[in-house]
Parts: C-alpha cells; sequence; structure tokens
C-alpha cells in the first residue's frame, strides 16, 4: 500500500519531467503523452523485469499509464504558463528521484533482497526512467552533469533505506526520499557537489 | 499463426530499416546484421519480456534471426541501386510500424490483457524497434520529428485493435495496420499533422 | 564454475573501461561506480533477462557489484598515471569483449541452446555492456566506428564456441576469447577490417 501509493508519486512527478522535455521538443499530445509514459513508468519497469515481479507493475494496474498521460495533457495545456521549464524541469526531476528511490529501495527491502541490491534497485528506479527520458531526447543526460550530485543523491538515499531496514517501511521511505531530495537541492542551489575526477586530458577521439 | 506471420513480416521489413541505417554509417556485412537483427526484433523482444512470454519469439524460433540477416545480405549488395536511401527508409519505416503495431497490439488482445496494455504493447512492439536503431545509430529518433505523426499512428492502430477486439483477429489486424500506414502515409506525404505545443521558450541549456 | 569466472572476469574489465569513460565525463566517485557497473554488468543482464535466468546473476551474488565498485574506485585514484586514458579504454575493451563473448556464447551453450541463440548471446553479452555505457556518455558507439572490426569479432568468436560445442567448454571458452582478441587486436593494431558498404549517398537530413 505504502508502495502504491509512492509508485503513484513517481510515476505522477516523472510523466511531468518526461512532458517537460516533450514540450521542449515541441511534439503534439501523443508524443507529449509518449515521453511521459516512458519517464514515468521507466524505471520502475526495469526493476520488476530485474526482480522478476510479475506482472510489471503498470501491467498490473494500468491505472498508472492514466496518470502519465493525464499529466501530459495538463503539461501541453499549461506549460507554457511556466516562467522557467527549465528550472521547473529540474526541481521536478530532483523530487520524482527522491520518491522512485524511496519506493525502488523499499520495495527490494520488502522482498527481503540483501542490502546491495536494496541499494541498487534504488538507484535503478529512481535514474534510468529519466536516464532514457534523456538519451531518447537528445539532451545531455542528468546522471552525467559535472559538479552537480545525481547519481550519489539516489546513492545515499538508498543506502538510508538498508541501514533503516530494521524501523517501520514508512519511516525509512520518508529518510530516504529527505536525504535524496536534501541533497539534490544543496546541489541545484547552493552547489554541494563531491570532488571530480580532474586530469590533463590527452584526448583523441 | 496470423501473429507468427505479422511478427515474420515485421521482424524482415524492420531489417531492412536497420540496414538501411547501416549503409548510412557505412558499417561492414556483420555491422548490417548487427543493425537489421536490433531493429528487427527489438520491440517484439521488449513486449515478450514485459508480458513475461517465455521463450522470446527469436529465441523460441531462431528463423527470425535468419529473416533479419537475409535482409542485412539483401541491403549491403542492392542498396546502392535506391535513388534515395533516405526515402525508401522513411516509406520501409512505415510499412513495419504498421505489421508491429498489428502484432504486438494483436498478440497483447489474444493474451485478455485489458484495452490499455493492449494500446500500449501496440505502440512499444512498433515504435521501440526504430527508437533503438536510431539513438544506437546517433540519428535523430523518428519519434522526435516535429511535425510528422508518427507515434500518433502507432497510439490510433492500437486503439482499432482494442476496439474492434469482438471481430476476428485478421480483420482487427488488416485494420489496425491500414490505420497506421494510412496516418503515417498522410504525414510524409501530404503533411497531416496534429497541432504541436508552441511556446515562447526561455530555454537555459 | 567457469562461466562465473568468466563472468567476473568481464565485470571487472568492462567496469574498468566504464570507469574510464566517467573519467573523461569528469564525474564524481559515484559517478565512475555507476559507469562502471553499468557497463560490467549491463551485456549480462540482458542476456539473464532474454533467457529468462533467474535471479539475474549480480542479484544472486552481489559480489559483482563490489568488483565493479572497486574497479571503479581504482581507476578514479589512478588513471591520471595513464599516458593514453583512449588507448587504454580500446585495448581494456578488447579484452573485456574477448571475455564476455567467451562467458555468454558458453553459458547459452551450457543450457542446450540450438546454436543461432549461441551466436546471439555472445554478440549480446559482449556488445551490449559496452554499448550502453557510449550511448549514455554520448561518445561514438564502438559498434559504429567505421572500418574496424568490432561486432565482426563478436560473432566471429561466438561462432567458434558453437563450433565447438561438443568439446570441453573450458576449450570452446578458451578458443572463443583468442579468436574475439586476436580480430580485436589485428583491427587496431593491424588496420584489419572487411569491406564497408561504400555508396555515393544522396542523404537528405
Amino acid at each position: 500500500m505504502l508502495f502504491q501509493v509512492l509508485d503513484y508519486l513517481s510515476v505522477l512527478v516523472f510523466a511531468l519531467t518526461g512532458a517537460l522535455v516533450a514540450s521542449r521538443a515541441q511534439l503534439d499530445v501523443v508524443g507529449f503523452a509518449f515521453f511521459a509514459a516512458l519517464t514515468g513508468v521507466g524505471g520502475g519497469t526495469l526493476r520488476d523485469v530485474l526482480l522478476d515481479r510479475n506482472p510489471v507493475f503498470w501491467i498490473a494496474d494500468p491505472w498508472y499509464l492514466a496518470v502519465a498521460a493525464g499529466a501530459a495533457v495538463a503539461v501541453f495545456f499549461f506549460a507554457h504558463r511556466l516562467e522557467s521549464r527549465y528550472d521547473a524541469l529540474q526541481w521536478l526531476d530532483a523530487a520524482a528521484l527522491a520518491v522512485a528511490v524511496s519506493a525502488g529501495s523499499g520495495i527490494a527491502a520488502s522482498l527481503g533482497e540483501p542490502w546491495p541490491i536494496v541499494v541498487v534497485m534504488g538507484m535503478v528506479t529512481g535514474c534510468m526512467g529519466g536516464l532514457t527520458r534523456d538519451v531518447v531526447a537528445n539532451e545531455v543526460p542528468m546522471v552525467l552533469r559535472q559538479g552537480e550530485l545525481y547519481v550519489t543523491c539516489a546513492f545515499a538515499g538508498s543506502c538510508v533505506t538498508a541501514a533503516l531496514d530494521v524501523f517501520p517501511a514508512a519511516l525509512a521511505a520518508l529518510a530516504c526520499a529527505a536525504t535524496v531530495f536534501g541533497l539534490r537541492a544543496g546541489s541545484l542551489a547552493l552547489g554541494w557537489r563531491l570532488p571530480v575526477y580532474k586530469a590533463q586530458p590527452k584526448r583523441r577521439e
């Protein structure tokens, strides 16, 4: 029940980001719905396929698709009211990441998976929908942004879920989502970052 | 039986488009076969994995791979005779889309899936092979083309299959393929389109 | 046992290539681990999903992830000592390809799959991890390099495994890996190649 709510929320918010990317590519409303659904259910689908959960969550309950389609229609008609679609995209993506990492790591933990799998499933569920969105839309994937925390936020949040395994699932989910969003917000607003690899590259391409 | 024929036809025609893309990238004959197989079986493979059909159709019957390889060899030796490889690519892709949407939505319907899943499986089977081809080959994905109907054709055709569920499968498949190809041809030849999202974008990148 | 060793080795070497790509994109250490894991387990994961092997190899044994993470950390701290990261990337990728094709085709053969599936699984396991790495990192995929043998090496090696099916698995694996690496090394160092498709392209884009 908790994870269903988290999955719904994550589909909704990721779908909004997918539709915003579609608006940057100036697609029609069906294109918006395509990107919304791809982004919304992408990460959770990979999680379910890897964990062999059958049927995949949105095949078991097609209302997830309705949520994604609804988000797409809303963005199609109202995105022009946003002052900066790009800012909206970044912050919505941060919120979606937080919820999806929560849902992904929580589901793996509830299945009794060992902690490395809990961590990876949080990262897969959180990152893969947005990654697919960016690769298909030919945008620079958010995971590749230099000097920003992104995968690191998903990793930290998933570790929180794994560490709080003995506590009630709702508490772990909340702490995980707060960790992910807090780190990502700190990175976007305050420039938090980890040291990056630097070299005098002798590239040959 | 009907769906096997449709799957064979869709693998063949998508494989031709994959090999044409390989010819644009000037690969060798094994590279042609790789792109032909990737494009030919990509969409149906994703459909089978999502629906948990075991084994995947081309593992159950490797002749699908032979069809894709044959298409690749044919394109490798005869593509230079085409007046415009790009036109050929577009129109073959339209035909492949029509057949693949038919096969994908029809198989989902024959498994008794509810209509939203029928619609999505038609779109997945139709669009994902070509999408993978374009992403791997670094071409602009056909789903992203502005002012063209593409995903919309797959969506409309899948809805036709879902709506004609009570009729014989062959009839539904024919109506679906005709809808997809008709819309796509209208878009390519006559410029049919849906209104697209327009804004005064304040992009920051 | 043999295939487990091959899988470990292929994860390790592919993870090194993934981390090198991360170093070219100047990511932080978690980004290195993300690319290392994506590249290291990508091909084998697709193989396991397609063959419906449950659970996927790195979910059954999360030490694979530790190997990938360790490779990422090592590259993060020591890559600047390399004279040419790009040369290292190419040759490590060649080694990883050899081992992964061996593992992929060998596992399919040991499951009693017919020879076309053995060949395809060798190619999938060998090529798909590196392909995902390159697509996500926005580099030109190695499968697309003109005038180089790449997919062809994987194809030849997989055929060797299929042909030596009656011999002990270790012998077939060795012959396969030697074939792949020998062809790829010949292509990188001596310029071996197959004739490529040439045309007077009339591109319209």
